[in-house]
């Protein structure tokens, strides 16, 4: 099994956002570490967890949060490993709030950001990192975009049955 | 003197606006520390600010910060002292970004916010929170209130003469 | 008991947000005043209210109010205790209208503004407001962010039960 | 003459935007009164102003305010005179801030609202209602009308000449 | 009976939220006159309708529009008379499409805009509006004026009950 | 000669944006009629314009406006070809207001809308319109987006240069 | 028959919003080329699509997406065909993503931008172009519009019934 | 040296903000390709470009774009290394449609977003990525974040000075 991605969020009703993320790293046979930790409820254990990450074997950090979105920024601020932010829509501004704490990161501390809600693409961006170190996961990930390729063309089918043209 | 505010923000660049609260505050005789502690660049310092300032005395923190803006939330997520947030334009976002990662705090931990750039209002919410306690205080926010119409009564005139009618 | 808070808003319909706040400070142990009062349609009782809150023991003033939202605005600029003030979501703005008529206050009066539908964090406001006057507050406000960390774990534990793993 | 209006700013800093209603209303040979009313620094003064506006033969009440502009919706909910709303640009936020603060008005206190810093249409507007009383101000916005068309046909013939063709 | 009041949009399906309107001026006595007038999709009947509003009596006219609204800009830029414009949320942008369309006038042909959806204030604005003429109705909406506060305070009454306090 | 195109904006003032289009078009050879046509200020000949625009050999039109920008949006309600609106930067809004007023048109009367201030390629758009009748413009354009790579490949030698690598 | 359009998109979840496109232009007689083609994950076939479409009959391009939409964009910087872009809203963010990635395009390809969601208007759009080729499209165009009026007048009517007067 | 990153923007006139990019990967000995490849402009050659890229001992891709900025999107649609993108403010939305149009991509291909013209940050995202692979540059960057620290250490002496307390 090649490479190892801790995926957190700040509580559990999160959870079904991030499990994109999971499923797909699953998906790519890679080692998946999942954990509640709260920029703003457990400072302390995002602290903690984010100064021995690296020396736990963690390659990739993934970091869902909503809102006010501070654990990805924060958690980049610490480690020295790539941080994938992922904003998760909670609140009436439609992830627009988390979109801007996560991606609007100053000089110096960098998170990579994807889009609102879109674990799956945390997770796809983990693979791609991954890749750089493990060549099989290049592979992998040629291949994925293939099947990609794949499905649309099986979409191109159906919409032809649909329309029945 | 009655009272003791922080005032804390993540760059020296940040000054010319944080020093409106500076300003109020020694108008209204309360003691001010003033620092530079990043959220990001210092997050160790950050941590250790925000565990020990209310066994220094201090009473209320003013946290200034743009873009991504995480200190005045994660201050306010290990002390528990009242935080008040300033949301400094910074980035192309105009301080939208900034006003949403300090504004929209997630239930548990909250953050006082006040408009864009506006850290003289920080520095007049200090004192009213100080007022609370110190009944000294209550009576100069009332004088500061009179003086503020006496200003609009004055700038009444000034129109009437500038409009030469 | 210790501190006693104010609760207003515009209308009733207002009140499924607002009793975030009443929960909150009735935890604490704080006493709670709670009453409609319209910035719009009771200018004059709003006037009254402001006007006179101090001089009746109230020591921090929570208002709650949705579109062009003046009520904390309004009240902020008559009393001179601190003013709370709750975005509400109640028009196709999504609360951004509330948000800026709330936060984007003119210099000379502050209002201490909390994110958008977020009243459980006004109440946690004033709780730590008091709490520069009162140290018995200051101590439950630290037990009270000791139980956020609970909660998390225990939700990191609900979590690895759902995952199964 | 015909008609009487009062122009109200929060303050002096307003009136070169502000001006620019009182020129279209003295071309229109409309009485016209100019003050600085702040909502948020001179309640007092507002409250009153809005109390007897319509006593003292005022027919229609022009207010500028930018950020958290609560001035012409608090002075619609006291009078019961038409109030035109002119948001002024004084904020990072565009006089957007302004915009959402007095055009969304909840139901029972309308704010007739123009665009931002557009003063000049606050004073046509205050125009037109004066024209549903005074017959012969019809007249006079029927002409001013056509004054425009013939404006905007010297500016085809201007632009014809830059173009040179 | 005084005054007369057109109430135009552009589509029947715009009918549910103008009604609004409706029902205030029925409330107050004022003549209504109801139609589907759309400035994209009959230009002509609009223009013949903004052409001669005026001689026929029409006082104030209401014109809804949602999305790209030009309908209330457009019958103000034909018609002396003043029009009150209301944004409707027909579209995916919730609204805001339509506020900037109506409310951003150029200089020379004003709208009174009044908020999302809030056809009630456009018939309120209408009746103040009218009240300038007819000394009735500034009584009138005295007397609304008088009910708000009213209605406030039972609502006043019925929170205490809810709270059961 | 093939194909002739009408630029139409509300203002003079609009020209420096609007002759990016005028440029674009006569690169290709393709007459082009301009002219001051204000939806707001002359409605009617607006009204005449679009009426009669097929009928003078016009195969296009071209609209520019700002604001509450209307002019594209009534001129293709009312003529059958087709019509590229060109949102021009004219407000504080930054041109978010022009875009939302010209793109957002209801279903039925369609216009094609361009980049904000992007008069060349509501230009370049015309000259693909055209293309669909005349073959040699086809040809035209495929020649123009070969210079555009050449372009490109200069602009990578400059770089290189100004790099020194 | 008169002119060939290809509608394209993403994914086949797009085609319930893209069909509007296609109803409109069967109801013209155009004939109409339906496919799935994916900016994102079938590049090479948007590519290949975009390269032959003017060398297989087609006139004109719709293209529907949603999110970071680059599928117009793309395919207009390599056909020499005019594309017509169609925003869907399938984000938290309402389709504001969409339209920005279709409508901002730099100079030198121009994509023909409508309403968020509105590929009626697509087709509308694709109609007046290919009338500038075929005479007998122009008249339908006419026809249709006049229909338009209809419509509105019998909505009238209903509206009539439905308010009872 | 360790890694090799390319560094791409769609025109010589982004150069200015790339370079941050640039030079921090310099500063960390990393090899540096820089080119000018334009999505819109030159399709082929960014195709070639993503396509090859990783056969060519590319490991990271840099991509920076503004306004509809597809290039990011694209190059991360056909190559299967890690991309970042970096949204350059150069239209009147100030950078807010390059944002959106760069993180806001669908599932299945990611884009690493960075702030608003944060070339910086992307370069020191690069180097966290690459640091997954090289042990070195791990250490590397643990250092700057340490050099981070002390600047900030040093910024807080300068700001006592400039306050002279």
């Amino acid at each position: 099994m090649a490479g190892r991605v801790a995926i957190i969020m700040g509580s559990d009703s999160d959870y079904p956002v991030m499990k994109g993320a999971e499923e797909v790293l699953e998906q790519f046979g890679i080692e998946v570490i999942v954990d509640i930790v709260s920029a703003h409820r457990t400072p302390d254990k995002m602290f903690e967890f984010a100064r021995t990450a690296h020396t736990q074997g963690i390659e990739v950090i993934i970091a869902g949060a909503g809102g006010a979105a501070h654990l990805p920024g924060m958690v980049a601020s610490i480690t020295p490993l790539p941080v994938i932010g992922v904003p998760v829509n909670i609140t009436p501004l439609q992830g627009l709030d988390a979109l801007f704490s996560i991606v609007q990161m100053p000089k110096g501390v960098p998170v990579a950001t994807v889009a609102i809600n879109n674990a799956a693409n945390a997770g796809l961006l983990a693979v791609r990192i991954l890749a750089v170190k493990y060549p099989e996961l290049l592979d992998e990930m040629i291949a994925y975009q293939q099947e990609l390729k794949e499905l649309v063309r099986q979409k191109a089918i159906r919409l032809k049955e649909i329309r029945g043209k």
